[in-house]
């Protein structure tokens, strides 16, 4: 089983233990994948240029910055689940797409 | 090499081509991660529950979800990569944390 | 009446005509506010800091801000109109509040 | 004075007393006014109807709303303002834009 594969089933186990099935309806899920973009920009918002170069030399910056990463993917990843796509197969398929544009991802 | 390291090879390769690198700042990243996860919340936001449930059904709206969970995850990707940090790996780490925890992802 | 009761009053009334009241749940309305946020910040996503500087200079540009900030306030004002919060006295109390802290709006 | 013209006056002085004009950006504001935006529909995330519909009767919500729509609110004066632009015009101007359209604030 790939990483991926693990991550996703991890995660569909965990909501299933807390039976949040019922909470995790698209938008909601959608709402939360949005909320914990925010608090992955939120780490950046004030930095200057120099200190967003420095940000990985911050032991306490770089466990909050995956933090947010994780939580982001996390939410992205079970919103997927319960939509039935394959969030990798999506991104593959957008980056060929993308190829074939000019501009922007 | 599993789908995922493709995805990200992908999209580290279509930044170099394309010569963003000099615009793809941590900050400008996590922003972009927050714009496309607002375009994929707005694809739910007036649907009653009905019509939220049946988005499946519904091959344009298919397309449109697909697409914007690839923009999120393509930037999460493109981000963890500059930062050098593995987000398969912070998800799973942060599964296990959440495992310890009474509430919340 | 001053311009923002006059504001006030607009928004609801066009509410009221459009037959809108059933969607404004605060949930919803907050969504809003949240996505046309996303919407504003996009159009200074990829600015230079010259071109950010010059910003005002674009008629379009400057066409694109206004009407994103109106979208912005649009439904923050909406939102507080359905749970009976005056919004400016919030925003002026909570400047009360942030002058007796050390940092942050 | 109206509120809105008050409300204002005290945020760009604010601003300036703890000299935070090179930080205040459009850009930077705009991440704020999302940021913030994220954190006012965090309140309602995880509600149901029922608690949603009662939210107001529940005095350390209410306080937390408040403090939400201030934060919004308030980004999205200063912003306007490092701009030169009129937040109240601008709504007013849209909700007259919208009135000849069939959709959508």
């Amino acid at each position: 089983m790939s990483d991926f594969a693990e991550l996703k089933q991890q995660v569909d186990a965990f909501a299933a233990e807390r039976e949040w099935e019922r909470f995790h309806t698209p938008k909601n899920l959608a709402m939360s994948v949005a909320i914990e973009a925010a608090e992955l920009m939120e780490i950046f918002q004030w930095l200057t240029p120099e200190q967003a170069a420095d940000v990985m030399n911050d032991p306490q910056k770089v466990r909050d910055i995956k933090g947010e990463i994780a939580d982001v993917l996390l939410y992205l990843v079970r919103l997927s689940s319960v939509l039935g796509i394959d969030p990798i197969e999506a991104g593959l398929a957008k980056v060929e797409e993308n190829r074939s544009r000019t501009w922007d991802f």
